[in-house]
């Protein structure tokens, strides 16, 4: 999977594959990432590859509720870290925000050690999640651990590639969740309060963009909170995914 | 991902990223095997996980062929040959058709016979592939090879989770391909004699027991190939997608 042409159709794909299993085998990404990986390229496919219509008002509403909360924290797993640095950096800027290493899979101090420490070469200076002390709760074993100056004390959690138990875990807790998941039927993508059907390397720039437009004028994020409707979020979603192939099974034959 | 309680409602989907895992680990599945497993995964997960009634005739087609080729091979990877060894087996008993390890990244001869070995474990007894001496035309590298005894003088060639760019080889150079592919989009699952949009593991056996009725009733064979219509069978998979959707997008409200 090296040396890519960078003429290749799918090009920017095909370094994606190659970064996980680059920092698979470096140790920041789990075993299980690669799969989890695999499973977003396939439903990225049916997007079309690209950041869909009606996807940029669920961004703009998630950017209203990161600008508008008390505390907001940016939860990043390994796959998410290795794949867009600088997006999260810079929105962790942008919000202001802390990223939260917060990982599902093998998590160790040391893999967490490993993610922290890639983020600060990209420029994170604010990173939680390093030998976290408090827990979600009623959620058992090691993915229960949150950091108590991040997610713990947060109202707000920007969360991606997310486990269904934990999110409604976290929304139990009292918190507003906002997932990118590109698995539109997800339980994740289902129970958040919002989600943001798109790849993380695209939504991130789009989120990090909606965050500077509302520092500039404020008063709009009333009306976008206002006017989110969860269910016909999620019902363009899929309307769209029919209707793509609906055109490609004309297209194809 | 050890321990997976046998109530989980997604358990056998859960014990198969387990073992794709583990036997990446021991070098017969392929870097990229875990990302094309987890594609696949995204996939099935809009099919329900089912064998989806419009699929059967596509294998009952596809067994037509098997059973009225000259000479037929049931191609297999790493992925596939982890998966399903006993299903692999009892198949090529059935036929009666050779297995060909015939991988496409990472192909050293060791992880040849990693494979050749496993398969021989579960039941295997006629193997090729190990340091095969042809090459398919206009292929180039390592993924051009084949057995001389097997694949280059097959008429009909059986495989899963094949490259599109083999599979539009092995199609130039006149052979019959039958595909099985869980994205009916992709290009091995256009260009291919026949896809089956089905996970390996469900449609293996659908197969051999199709075969098996077939060499029971063989005037059946020729009412099967002669009513096989490629686009009326893409055109009812990607339906039963989109129908699929919509029913869920109904439903989670």
């Amino acid at each position: 999977m090296n040396n890519i042409p960078e003429n290749h159709p799918r090009a920017e794909s095909l370094k994606m594959r190659a970064t996980i299993e680059t920092y698979r085998n470096m140790g920041l990404v789990a075993n299980a990432g690669p799969i989890a990986h695999g499973r977003g390229e396939a439903f990225d496919y049916l997007l079309g590859e690209e950041s869909i219509p009606c996807v940029k008002n669920d961004i703009n509403v998630a950017a209203a509720l990161l600008v508008n909360a008390n505390k907001s924290v940016i939860s990043v797993n390994g796959n998410t870290a290795v794949l867009a640095p600088e997006s999260l950096v810079k929105l962790s800027n942008s919000i202001p925000a802390p990223i939260e290493v917060n990982v599902f899979y093998g998590r160790t101090n040391e893999r967490e050690q490993k993610i922290a420490n890639f983020l600060r070469e990209h420029g994170a200076t604010d990173v939680l999640g390093i030998k976290p002390s408090e827990k979600v709760p009623h959620l058992i074993s090691a993915r229960a651990q949150v950091d108590k100056n991040g997610i713990a004390a947060a109202d707000v959690v920007l969360v991606s590639l997310e486990d269904g138990d934990r999110t409604r875990a976290l929304l139990d807790w009292g918190k507003k969740v906002i997932s990118i998941d590109l698995n539109p039927l997800s339980r994740t993508a289902c129970d958040a309060t919002i989600n943001i059907c798109d790849h993380v390397v695209r939504a991130l720039p789009l989120l990090q963009k909606a965050v500077i437009e509302l520092h500039a004028n404020p008063g709009h994020s009333r009306a976008l909170l206002h006017s989110f409707d969860k269910r016909k979020s999620r019902n363009q979603v899929l309307e769209y995914i029919e209707k793509r192939l609906q055109v490609l099974r004309s297209t194809i034959n």
